[in-house]
């Protein structure tokens, strides 16, 4: 298309074009993260990290709505508390940091060194994820039905050693929360794994307007002890998945390891049966992925750090003054007014800089709403307004549309919840259009993710569930195309036909695709 | 007196009794933290959680007023960062966890050992503080004098190995929060510096009621690798003081040693010049040990998780469903409120339980107002209040004050507003009877500490302000009376006499104490 063409985007990389090297680069220009340096570490920065905030002061206020109770467990985890849960042990052994002193000394040559002297008798792994310390507590704290149940969250760093890694998708440390109860039955620990999972759901289509598929991960995928592992699985803009968040029902296995056990009703010893859930800075990923274009990132206004920036054209003349006191005036007004539930968050970016670099800087930090004011503005009570998700014109120009001041200060709110909902439709019509259905063969499965194939999206099936071996050996079929299975969604409908791996009759739907 | 002895307080130990033993069994009966079975490392329960989210939500929002951006760095920090600032890695050498390996296998007796295969070519340090990696991202982000000052702060968990340690004071893991600061010159830094110490000073007599005197602390007190450090110091009940906060002007060490420059606006290339500023979980063991009483903790309105607790004296009978209602109600009508700048923090306790028990465990935890309510007293429009710092009455029962409903709803805000005045005036003044001044020799100053003195509190002197050797001797000399050096006051009136150190004029005051 020639309007397409003559749009000069912000960015460098285009999604078309490269992306994995566009994702990069909206982390770098959007100045959310960097490499710090520090092996698999990342540098979250000021509007990655605002991000991080607004999703933890959003997650955390669902979390005690639920009842739980923020705790904080420590940070370092004997060795021997990982042995007793066996399973769960194998799925995390390979990759933990290990804390073997407590000492360094000079190592004689102007550098230092772990201190001999000072080895740990028993080493500490720097939590991958807290079951284990979390069960100790609980066994400590749990002693009769009346302590049932047992809510606990904390919001957290946890380490696991990746050998590659991917900013805010796959880092050595990075930020969750993780959520662990005890409850006195299946039942009751099961309700709360799906209720953990709805939560999860709904935050990711609410405020962060990233459609997911809820369901019920296959058994190979289980987290390490778990009896059933629950996600939500979202849609990339390249066609893969994205988990975003995981909710674990952990039946009796860890709370006999850990010893929690309670008198019952009946004055008889039994077993608690846990849950575990989190989601991580690994949200941030799914929302670049999700809504970035080829101008940079934009922000779902629930999360967004400033939801509106207000750019003075200051020109170093006398006329500064007037402009900035409009400027602030407006600025005040605004942040009078509640969207989406709370007050708007406005900036008045006063700092020093030509006023088109800060827009561009601003679009690709994908705020919602920009305001550029300049002295006539000022004078006739005007507003222009871009709005981050309508950038461009059809004459390839940014879509700066004039306002009467109060007229904007009173649609404000409304506009930027339409930009939420905007977001989240373009999303789920983009995940709808590029979920396949109908795929009735490994052949046909195969040929639908031919290489030439570049964004395939996801196949949906009816499969028989095999177990075991069985499904280890689709599994294997699945990954020399690249494909995993992401989970069986939880409302689904019935199904019908044969299942392409086994040839038994299908029992339920499952989604495969291409995954981070 | 009589009246006292008859009163049976809520804890087993007295202040009097045993200081150290009467700040465990607050922390263990107000359920704030426990031992976690990990050596140095507490886990924080849901209250001592609770007020930890209450000073970082108050904090973060002076802390983000100031105009400085929250970020986060890593946990990991490589050993060949520590070497960079001599004078820093000096301080805090001895006492760091050591990361040296990144995987676990089994040794072959059903245990897990760290991988030898898995060895980091480069140990990492986990992180005592965060001056060094900081110092690195600082060094990328800084190019121009218009970067600066550039402002960031981290909420963040860190590893110091301690020996000794002690819930909340002195523990192997705390979490605190440490701003980071670069600045064009000494002025804007100290300036910078200054800023946080009275944001500092203002927060503990603010939010937490805790009277503190800010000042510099002495040459032999600074933070390893500054040019000056700063404090706030409390008193204690048992006349300790405890260091509540520091705040550091690191002069342009740790610049050069990360390479943090700047091109001024002559062009030229010039060091910055940084600060660094930090509270921690130990706040909370000041609240503790500033108005905890006999009879558990009382937690200062601004902080406390729940301000008001509504307890239903529930009879397991047909009234109950009325009673509840008007609890209900009632704690609708408290939300509602306004105290202290937000919403009343209220909570209808409606688990089973006897409500006297129940009670005893609110007052233990500190809450500021509980108010109880019979069946009469719903039926009358009436509830029964206890205020926490008035908990006894002359004849050594609770202080219940019977009022009419509506009438506390609406002096419900003044009455918070009351309490947290109040226990800032009780401790001033405890404070402030507890400072000694006049004491015009060594030996004046052994005979105020003798051992027969249990709780003497703090010396005010003044001092030549000796440095280097001279200073060490004044140091050894008070260590051999267990006394450091706390502060020099940053409004202190001018000095006058001879110091009883070095028998010179005394140039500045300074506070004298034991310490935490």
């Amino acid at each position: 298309m020639t309007r397409t063409a003559q749009i000069k985007h912000a960015l460098t990389t285009t999604r078309e074009g490269d992306f994995a090297q566009w994702y990069q680069e909206i982390i770098s220009e959007a100045e959310m993260a960097e490499e710090s340096g520090v092996r698999g570490c990342m540098v979250i920065k000021p509007w990655g990290y605002g991000i991080w905030e607004r999703i933890q002061k959003l997650m955390d206020a669902e979390i005690k709505a639920a009842g739980v109770e923020n705790c904080y467990f420590p940070l370092f985890i004997p060795l021997s508390y990982f042995a007793k849960e066996a399973e769960h042990v194998e799925g995390f052994a390979k990759e933990m940091a290990v804390v073997t002193h407590h000492r360094l000394v000079s190592d004689g040559k102007g550098s230092l060194t772990p201190d001999p002297e000072a080895k740990l008798e028993e080493p500490l792994v720097v939590r991958p994820t807290s079951e284990t310390v979390i069960g100790a507590a609980m066994a400590r704290w749990v002693q009769s039905w009346r302590d049932l149940p047992l809510l606990t969250n904390q919001w957290a760093n946890v380490v696991r050693w990746e050998m590659r890694t991917r900013m805010f998708l796959r880092t050595s440390e990075f930020l969750w929360q993780e959520g662990h109860t005890a409850h006195a039955d299946r039942n009751d620990a099961m309700a709360e794994t799906l209720r953990a999972l709805e939560m999860y759901r709904a935050f990711a289509e609410g405020p962060l307007a990233m459609p997911v598929i809820a369901g019920e991960k296959p058994e190979n995928e289980r987290f390490p002890g778990a009896v059933a592992t629950y996600s939500i699985e979202a849609m990339m803009q390249d066609g893969k998945a994205l988990q975003a968040g995981t909710s674990h029902y952990l039946g009796t296995g860890f709370a006999e390891a850990a010893g929690i056990q309670y008198q019952n009703r009946e004055g008889q010893q039994a077993l608690c049966h846990t849950t575990s859930w989190g989601v991580s800075t690994r949200l941030i990923g799914g929302v670049i992925m999700t809504h970035g274009d080829d101008d940079g990132l934009r922000v779902p206004p629930q999360i967004a750090p400033q939801q509106i920036v207000i750019l003075p054209m200051l020109r170093d003349d006398d006329g500064d003054a007037a402009l900035l006191a409009y400027c602030e005036e407006l600025r005040a007004a605004l942040a009078k007014q509640l969207a989406l539930g709370e007050p708007i968050r406005v900036l008045l970016d006063k700092r020093p800089g030509k006023a088109t670099q800060k827009r561009w800087a601003w679009v690709k930090k994908g705020v919602p709403l920009i305001l550029e004011i300049g002295g006539r503005d000022a004078a006739g009570g005007q507003v222009s307004v871009l709005r981050r998700d309508r950038l461009w014109r059809d004459d390839a120009r940014p879509n700066f549309i004039a306002q009467a001041r109060d007229a904007f200060i009173g649609q404000a709110a409304g506009e930027l919840a339409a930009i939420q909902a905007a977001l989240f439709d373009e999303a789920r019509a983009r995940r709808d259009a590029n979920i396949v259905r109908g795929i009735d063969s490994m052949d046909a499965l195969a040929k639908f993710y031919a290489d030439d194939r570049r964004y395939p999206g996801w196949v949906e099936l009816g499969w028989s569930r095999p177990t075991g071996e069985a499904l280890e050996e689709v599994v294997t079929r699945l990954k020399a195309l690249k494909l995993t299975i992401r989970n069986t969604p939880m409302r689904g409908e019935p199904v019908s036909g044969t299942c392409i791996f086994t040839g038994e009759p299908a029992v339920e739907r499952i989604y495969v695709a291409r995954a981070y």
